[in-house]
């Protein structure tokens, strides 16, 4: 066995050169040693996307698991199909109607979580060298599949509407006058990740026919569409347009993430290599989960479950929002009107990684900017997860996180006119901020 | 948007000309339609490799269930580590001890069934072009998976006692003298799918020698190693080797496949990478099934209950091979002594897939040997599996087999003669033909 790979690599590895070349894509979040850390009970965590699960009766879901041994067990337990469970792919349905999509269950293929719709989706259309179009920011997981793929993710404008138009056709343009193959474009219109935004229905029916004229795939990711606080976002983009839009959805957040079951909703033909993709990757997906789900949506009120949801989470927005005001009025955030995000702007001289192990020693945790950008951007930014933590839990976590911004703008201050950071404004004082995000 | 591939192609999908190169790999099975009509209650079907989850007792299960809500809820119903639950890590060492095994939890890594171990190994080494070693024939689903990583499958010669080292040696000769980087050699050295013979320990050592020597990995995939008949079966290859085997298991045998979960053990670094990987195509895998999983074998005696499983699996192998002796004397098999599947090898100038569709017609399903090779052979053989059936049933399946290939006989007696079959040699009465399977 080698001991070396062939550039003098990892010589710990005696595997180092027989990796193929896409491994050198994966590589570890720079920042899970410290969230290993912050899975402490004491730290109040604003980083995870966790749902919070226990908001779910427990007896809904012991009924639907009863009743899935009682007359589905021999199939629950078997191997089942590669699309999915037929019962299931009728209540996904359902569940998308609600989002303006029709559709048949011809056209749904039951995942492994939609972040496996994501790997799937990647696996069919990326060669190396391609590039994906993506918000900016956008969504870490989506973008480390991509890379994983060995594709370049290229982010587009995006403001407090979402994705901007101009940007995208302007992006269009660059990257083919550069030679490059543009897969598809990538997005989340409802609630971004880690965003907050929502893209308006005028700019999703514009970028719908910006992505038909120029032949590029839509891959519209809607995990959080359903979680809205007040009013429903616009209808997904695959309500419109179905022929030129893959689209993703996941009972991780109307049900719950532990059972790993999400769908794509793909044109004809790619739906049929999509189940010969998921046939490769797992066999079947889970029958047992799929049938934990459909019992579940067959005999539980779930909308009213939804409701819940929704409510809960925007106790917990406003408590994340209202902290925000009043610790750090200064700083500019969005004001999401669903989903389980909000996007942070720092003044522009502080940066979010370098000070999250000292948010860590305070107790509390973020996702910094950085995660959410393939081009080293977001060092200014933090995302903020509200879903998770109780609002008493989320001010006190806000108020952990104002000591550690003021504690660093005073150790900057302390060094202002020594020189050594003369390089920096410090205008982070100017009130109202535009809402721009990217 | 194109309604027109580059070449010309498929002018039904207008995303044809966006394809991956790698997704020119992906094709659904030539007999898919007729396993669909196959799976109708009145065929027999000797072609599927479904374990009998019946033989499960509810109240084990249901018992599982009830604790998983009830102990580990919440905790279930998240998100989980990319690696796998603590509790089932360790509880999948005892399982591997059984079979000489001995590692560490920081070694297992959890997946989606082991069919996602395969596709995790293989993003993680396979480059388009590479050479996967495997035995002759080769399981089905490994091969896909192989495929779509744009790897070339290269049999190698395979007897009664498992793959030939003679043979593994010169093909690793010959390989690399093409020019070819073999990046692993795949083996199902117990009761093999579908060839239903055993790698002798003698062989097993051998063969890690010259992987050894010619810095090889060997990915050693055990479905059913604890299913053996009488005696268990030598200890797996990763009991003496540790560096460089990559070694996958699973559950869906010794428990349920419904519920989809395996597990891979492999070297440091190579594990590391695996999380990641695994990470990027689930996030986590489905914290609710280890969970169940985990509380099955906390409390009830699997060991028991695989002692179950052995009992009914050999009285129906005993069902098939004695149905063969007795209906197909002239013919040469298979004894599998642990496992699911009987390799039937035909007279020559029977083809197995031309004669699928008269088989189902007589209410009689098989696998044609076709599938279980790479490079086109197999047109002699089939893969009977004897595990889902009943032992009634399986003689019934035997004897409409025998109708079928009895009838393709007389087809060929009645042209003989007539100069249509000249090239046909009508040998197949020679009793007691050789056990070699390749």
């Amino acid at each position: 066995m080698t001991t070396q790979g062939p550039s003098g690599g990892n010589n710990l590895d005696p595997w180092y050169d027989h990796y193929a070349d896409r491994t050198a894509g994966l590589s570890a979040s720079e920042v899970r040693a410290l969230f290993a850390v912050a899975s402490r009970p004491e730290v109040v965590s604003l980083a995870g996307g966790m749902p919070f699960v226990s908001a779910l009766p427990p007896d809904l879901v012991s009924g639907a698991l009863e009743r899935v041994l009682r007359d589905h067990g021999a199939e629950a337990l078997q191997y089942g199909s590669g699309q999915g469970t037929t019962a299931l792919r009728e209540q996904i349905l359902e569940v998308m109607a609600l989002e303006g999509i029709r559709a048949s269950i011809d056209d749904v293929v039951v995942t492994t979580g939609s972040q496996q719709g994501l790997d799937l989706v990647s696996k069919l259309f990326i060669n190396p060298g391609d590039v994906i179009l993506a918000e900016s920011p956008s969504y870490v997981g989506a973008m480390g599949v991509f890379r994983s793929y060995q594709a370049e993710t290229v982010h587009v404008g995006t403001d407090g509407d979402g994705l901007i138009p101009d940007a995208l056709r302007e992006s269009i343009m660059q990257q083919r006058a550069a030679g490059k193959t543009i897969k598809f474009l990538y997005l989340i219109p409802n609630f971004h990740n880690p965003a907050g935004v929502t893209l308006t229905w005028q700019r999703r029916l514009e970028i719908l026919e910006i992505a038909r004229s120029n032949n590029i795939l839509v891959l519209e990711d809607n995990p959080y569409g359903l979680l809205y606080f007040d009013a429903p976002p616009p209808h997904a983009m695959r309500s419109v347009e179905t022929d030129g839009v893959i689209y993703l959805g996941t009972f991780s957040k109307t049900f719950a993430p532990g059972l790993r079951v999400g769908w794509v909703v793909a044109p004809h033909a790619i739906r049929e290599k999509l189940i010969l993709a998921n046939e490769s990757a797992v066999l079947s997906p889970s029958a047992f989960t799929q049938y934990t789900i459909s019992e579940y949506f067959a005999h539980a009120d779930w909308q009213a479950q939804i409701d819940t949801f929704r409510g809960l989470y925007r106790e917990r927005k406003e408590a994340l929002t209202s902290s925000l005001a009043e610790y750090l009025p200064e700083l500019s955030w969005t004001d999401p009107t669903g989903g389980f995000y909000v996007w942070l702007t720092l003044p522009s001289h502080l940066d979010s990684k370098s000070m999250l192990p000292r948010a860590v020693k305070e107790l509390v945790a973020y996702t910094p900017g950085t995660a959410f950008f393939a081009n080293g951007d977001g060092r200014h930014n933090i995302r903020l997860s509200f879903c998770y933590p109780t609002p008493d839990a989320i001010r006190l976590g806000v108020r952990r996180l104002t000591k550690v911004i003021n504690g660093e703008l005073d150790l900057l201050d302390t060094f202002a006119g020594t020189g050594q950071l003369d390089d920096v404004t410090l205008n982070y004082r100017v009130s109202s901020p535009p809402p721009n995000i990217d």
